[in-house]
This record gives C-alpha cells, sequence and structure tokens, in this order.
C-alpha cells in the first residue's frame, strides 16, 4: 500500500469513527456534517433513497423519534479500498429499561475531502432482538 | 416479509451456504455453476473485474494454485435484501502446516433464477494473518 493510500485509509476510518462517536453523543448536526451536501443514503437497503443533508437530517430525526438513545458499536470489521468503505456494526437503541440490537453493514463512498457521497446500510428491521 | 420475499431469501441463503460448501469440498465446477453466464467478479475490491465464466474458474485456479486448502466459515452475518445478499466471512488458506486467515465481507447480486451475477468481495490481502 502506498503512503497515500495509507493517509486515505486513515483518514475514511476516523469519519467512520466520528459517525460512531456522533450517535453516542446524540450529535446531530455533527453526523449531518459528514455528508457532502448531495449525498444519499439508502437505510435500510430496499428503502426509498434520502437525497441530500436536509433529507439525510430527516432521516436522523425519524430514527431517534422513539429510542431513548442510539449507539453503534463496532462488530469487528472495517475495510476501506480506494474510495469505499465497510464495516460491521451493531445499532443498539435503547426504550426506557431495554435495549434491542442488531447487526448492520454498512457500505459507504467517500469524496475527495472524506465526505460522505452515499451510504447504503444492510440489514433486516425484523431481525432486531432485545439484548441481555 | 411477504411469503415471496421470505421464500426468495431462502433461496438466496442456499446459494450462499453452497457457495461455501464448494470451497470446502474443492468443488470448482459446482462453485463456476452458481454464477450466471455474464456474470462478474471484483475480488478483492478495487482489482479488475473477472468477466464471465472463464474468467470466473481462471480466478479459482489462480486462487487455488498456492494453498493446499481454502475454507470459508461464515463470522455471523448474513443479510439477504431483494436480489442482493451480503455477509461476513472468514476464508482460510491452508499452506503445509500453517493456517492464515482473513475476514472477507462479500456483495452478491441474484437474477430471477438465483444465479450470481456480480460479487464483490471487500478485503485488504494485507491483513492476512496466520492462525493459531
Amino acid at each position: 500500500m502506498s503512503d497515500q493510500a495509507a493517509d486515505r485509509g486513515a483518514l475514511l476510518r476516523g469519519k467512520i469513527e466520528t459517525y460512531m462517536a456522533c450517535f453516542a453523543a446524540d450529535d446531530r448536526d455533527g453526523w449531518v456534517e459528514l455528508f457532502a451536501p448531495d449525498a444519499w443514503i439508502e437505510d435500510p437497503v430496499g428503502t426509498p433513497r434520502r437525497n441530500g443533508r436536509d433529507e439525510i437530517a430527516a432521516f436522523w430525526d425519524e430514527t431517534h423519534a422513539v429510542p431513548d438513545k442510539i449507539e453503534l458499536v463496532p462488530l469487528g470489521i472495517t475495510t476501506v479500498i480506494g474510495d469505499e468503505a465497510i464495516f460491521t456494526m451493531q445499532a443498539r437503541a435503547t426504550l426506557g429499561n431495554q435495549v434491542f440490537g442488531i447487526d448492520i453493514i454498512d457500505l459507504m463512498t467517500f469524496d475527495e475531502a472524506g465526505q460522505i457521497t452515499t451510504m447504503r446500510a444492510f440489514f433486516d428491521p425484523t431481525a432486531m432482538k432485545p439484548l441481555d
């Protein structure tokens, strides 16, 4: 791997860490700013795309409307190749005294500046299960 | 999920199980037949596509040229949505007395008949490590 590719990989890995940290800190604005202005997300895959930061911000609000908190916990695989990154995580939603978890694979693309241009979240919403 | 979607999901999950079983059984022909005639693979992501069954079969031969055996072991996530499937696995290559492992996320698309039309394997070849 060239130094340039290594630097790029470190940049994009940092973006993914920030992405998760924004959930932990309930930092909606910080999260939205990770996306390019014309980015789109498909979350979960199979649902209509949300286009642009306004729709992406509205998606954040929708997902946070019911749970008290949502955390994203890495599940061990993060691979960055060129302008693409893919990683495994568990989303953990707290509702009252109960935490529900679901395993997700996120596939992202990034622009030159390291902003997310596309994000597809692969998971089956019906697979969400209560955690001990 | 509709019955139809459930049936489709079961079909594609079966194909993924067969995909792994072909590696375990060193069944090159059975593996190649899982692909549509005009399928392409990008393995690993970032390398040139192999187009069609002949090039895909040649890829099998390349990857099996050095190791005595290659096994694919599921790592816990398999998600099927519509015509797409994504799953985590560890490829384990045996060379003499040593086994080397690498974590992979495979993203596949399928045609109506359940044949693989595209496959992208996300992993960093330099991350291969000897297993205990």
